[in-house]
């Protein structure tokens, strides 16, 4: 290493414009506008600088007292992201969360279309309408922790590229294929269209470890899930081909979204694995 | 229904004396000395009033503008609980929430001795040095669903009597046998004294699958949950039988504590069931 960056490395504070332009990324409709987001933290950072894409990050803020410091400046300067190092102060402001970690990226959007999911893919979630941010950045979590090869998250969701999202994500939202914003029938269609087999995750449904022992799991399989608060309505089920529930032995009436979820693409990995 | 009980409950300020003690039960401290604990929200209060035990609900305070007001009054009434309907106002100071939902409890600790758990028990939980109360109140909602016959929650862990445990059990914790602060050395040694296999969750061990489709699981099985950061001690993990992980397929470091719990006891359901 050269004695420049062994040194210390000087935080810079950033312009106005500069702070007002990462700022307003806290609104959806600047992030649509932009097509950027705000990714917070050392490991998020990370996943987003291995992305696949070398273009992803358009810029990092690295608060040069924070002692992942030295490691992100050499990561970022490796894959030709901009970099600048500035004031705690000055990332706070920045930031969305109180604690804010020291490291703020500005991303590109990542969301690819629906002819973008691998041609090979068998597991594949649907998301409809989901509207709180932990549930579906722990969603994509699960989806990522059970090898499925794309996220779906329907037209009147949360916006996945809400710094609660991309926090609850853990990472993983950088990890596989999301496709956003889609009609529901288009996609359902699209997905039996290509040979899977599209399940409604619904309580009322066939449960999910009898079809996962007569080997039903074993092909390509999407699961839809619906809106935490009063699942898929009528018309969104009617589209799926049959309805499957993660059967509930006790006396708890309904399990989270993130759970069910979890569990459904557990049996199916199982099944395909 | 008479005419009294069907006219306007008139609502009574709570004396000092009576504020002062229902609020001191957000310590911990002092729901250990009173055993007592708070339970707020509909919901809650109806599962604490159907529970086994008719003296667990010590009392019951209502805002008779409620929509559930007549509901739960008449229903504390049949069970013989002292109900007292109170301003909303009286209400807000009671409890830990920012928005009250209007009926508050308090209860009678309802924890059991390990000789309690039933005899027949089949698939057990036991959390060790759990800390988050959200993930405490979560695993115990999921060890409900799966029919689990017990929680252990460990010394060192979080108080389960904590009113966003209770919350986030949503009702759960009335529903199965809980046994809290225990040494995990005792406990551990307890289950397999009384036939239980014993299986550390670690990321590390073999897969869940592979015990499922083996008929390992059919067995009375007891599971051991880590904390949340740091998951189980080596210390800990030796006094299991075997180290069990939920496989991952993808690239997500780990799963959150409850989803993880959630498919080990969705495995161990469905080889029981």
């Amino acid at each position: 290493m050269s004695q420049h960056s062994n040194g210390p490395i000087e935080a810079v504070e950033p312009s106005k414009a500069q702070l007002r332009s990462v700022r307003r990324l806290h609104q959806r409709k600047f992030r649509q506008q932009e097509r950027e987001f705000l990714v917070e933290g050392p490991n998020a950072v990370r996943e987003a600088l291995n992305h696949d894409d070398p273009g992803l990050v358009h810029a990092v803020f690295v608060d040069p007292e924070s002692p992942e410091a030295f490691d992100i400046i050499d990561m970022a300067q490796r894959r030709g992201a901009p970099v600048q190092a500035t004031t705690g102060r000055a990332l706070a402001e920045m930031c969305d969360t109180v604690t804010p970690q020291g490291v703020l990226a500005v991303c590109g959007h990542l969301d690819v279309e629906p002819d973008d999911i691998p041609a090979d893919a068998k597991l594949i979630l649907v998301c409809a309408r989901v509207r709180d941010p932990g549930n579906a950045g722990a969603i994509i979590r699960c989806a990522d922790a059970f090898g499925a090869d794309a996220v779906v998250i329907s037209a009147d969701s949360v916006d996945v590229y809400n710094p609660k999202v991309v926090r609850a994500s853990v990472g993983s939202m950088f990890h596989l294929p999301l496709v956003l914003g889609v009609q529901l029938d288009m996609i359902i269609g699209d997905l039996q269209d290509r040979g899977f087999q599209v399940f409604a995750a619904e309580g009322s449904g066939e449960p999910v470890s009898q079809l996962a022992s007569d080997g039903t799991l074993a092909r390509p399989t999407a699961w839809v899930m619906g809106n935490e608060a009063w699942g898929l309505t009528p018309e969104d089920s009617v589209l799926c081909d049959r309805s499957v529930a993660v059967p509930i032995h006790g006396r708890a009436e309904s399990l989270n979204l993130a759970t069910a979820a979890a569990v459904l693409m557990y049996a199916t990995a199982t099944a395909q694995y």
